[in-house]
């Protein structure tokens, strides 16, 4: 997906958030804000927002000099998934169909997204997910069929918090033989996922666990191929199944050349016209 | 009311929105945003957002060579505005207290405004507008009080449509023999009411209309003491009781030395912390 002019605010947003979570300096937030917006007067607006938001995080974190603005609210968001978990847990074991309502509850899970504008309220959305109309049929027959014929799955995380919702459908796919990778990110970026993060939702005891950049210190919300790590690229080519979470992975991997399984809620305007749905809806999706 | 760093997404937001009504070309849209970046990278923030508004309007018309970008959507609101007129006339006069409910028709005609991100839905405001808890009623006693010791009626306008919903406050004024001064912007700046579009709702009828600014093609969104025209002046100096309509003439009046009667929807988050009052909510607010 392309960048908009539209993602300009947005960027300006998203880094006077992260300046914030940073520093209660007012002058670090504007010397951010400025140097943010010097940065934006020269960028190409040809490829994903995700190649953008790497770059103006990369200003925040040069200026701040903190790592990680986000590792209070990505501790909160683990910890809060955390103690849902086990009611999620039952509420997979319980349906009619433990699988479909896993995969709903990790798609539900992508609401915990402290890198955009608009918040869900997560209780409500579960309960949303309990509806069975939410996903598209289509999309989950063939999402089905993919799985039936697949031996092994590469999964593309987003956030924390979310980790702990994905770990549901890891676990669906581990009890039908699956050898998973679970893909992350590298560095802290927002409130991504990393192997640390990933590692403490026990996703390492189901899934081997990948960075999907290179490791510079420059990750993005949202897998680069230009940037991805060749162990990610390789299984990129030879896995039998994709799933991608979130928005910023699906703004980086919608027009890639194979076919990937795209697990998100939008909520953002323009990835909602980009897929054709509405704001806050469950979305699966098969593109390539 | 100062200016924040959020307020810097939200001009750019609003930059490229009046970009777009002004030409379909995506190379115009581009050299507004950039050459509103660059202004805001060397903006004060002393004073309040209208002060800052009234430049970025301006790079936007040198840009595009439009002078009024928002003629469509101020036509279509002043249009939506005159149809609803009859029915909201109505209202007033069957309502058990006609002025307490053309003051809050005249702060629900406020919801009309589309310089601000957030609109809400006019026929639910309206509703709402019946209900006798939603304005202040200290404010309400104070603003009778003052009213009934006021020859002179000072009457500070903010958009199109609004216009519409102002008339009925300002016939219960001239109704009680209130000498009224109806004040408009000089030139079209967003969606805010000019001297035509006062006439076209009939308003010379009852009140006189002057530009409170002081006519050079620079209008802002909020009346500036620093650019306004001397008659505006002279009568905020002199006059019995002033009224402020919506959020830009808050911002910019908030803080005169005289009581003004502010009548409002808070639509931005900034103003609505300012205020010490919800999004949303119809606000009567006394200050100075």
């Amino acid at each position: 997906m392309k960048t908009y002019l539209d993602c300009i605010p947005c960027f300006i947003s998203q880094a006077l958030e992260a300046a914030r979570m940073s520093s209660e300096k007012e002058e670090i937030h504007r010397k951010v804000i400025y140097e943010v917006m010097r940065y934006l007067e020269r960028v190409s607006f040809n490829g994903p927002p995700p190649k953008t938001s790497r770059e103006v995080h990369h200003i925040i974190r040069k200026i701040t000099g903190l790592k990680d603005p986000y590792k209070k609210v990505k501790d909160q968001a683990n910890k809060t998934a955390e103690k849902l978990y086990p009611i999620l847990k039952k509420m997979v074991i319980e349906s009619e169909d433990p699988l479909l309502m896993a995969v709903k509850l990790a798609i539900v899970g992508n609401v915990i997204d402290f890198g955009t504008t608009n918040r869900f309220n997560i209780d409500d959305m579960i309960k949303i997910s309990l509806k069975h109309e939410n996903i598209s049929n289509t999309a989950y027959r063939s999402f089905l069929n993919a799985l039936d014929k697949a031996k092994t799955v590469l999964y593309v995380a987003d956030n924390c918090g979310e980790v702990f919702f994905d770990k549901l459908l890891l676990e669906e796919l581990y009890d039908r033989n699956k050898k998973i990778t679970y893909v992350v990110r590298a560095n802290p970026i927002i409130n991504d996922v990393t192997i640390e993060d990933a590692r403490n939702a026990g996703i390492d005891k189901i899934a081997e666990i990948i960075a999907g950049d290179a490791g510079n210190d420059k990750s993005s919300p949202g897998i680069l191929l230009e940037y991805a790590s060749p162990v990610f690229l390789e299984k990129l080519g030879t896995y039998d199944m994709v799933i991608s979470k979130g928005q910023g992975n699906y703004e980086s991997l919608s027009d890639v050349k194979r076919k990937i399984f795209f697990l998100l809620v939008a909520k953002c305007p323009l990835v909602a016209k980009d897929i054709k749905e509405e704001i806050g809806k469950l979305v699966l999706r098969v593109k390539g």
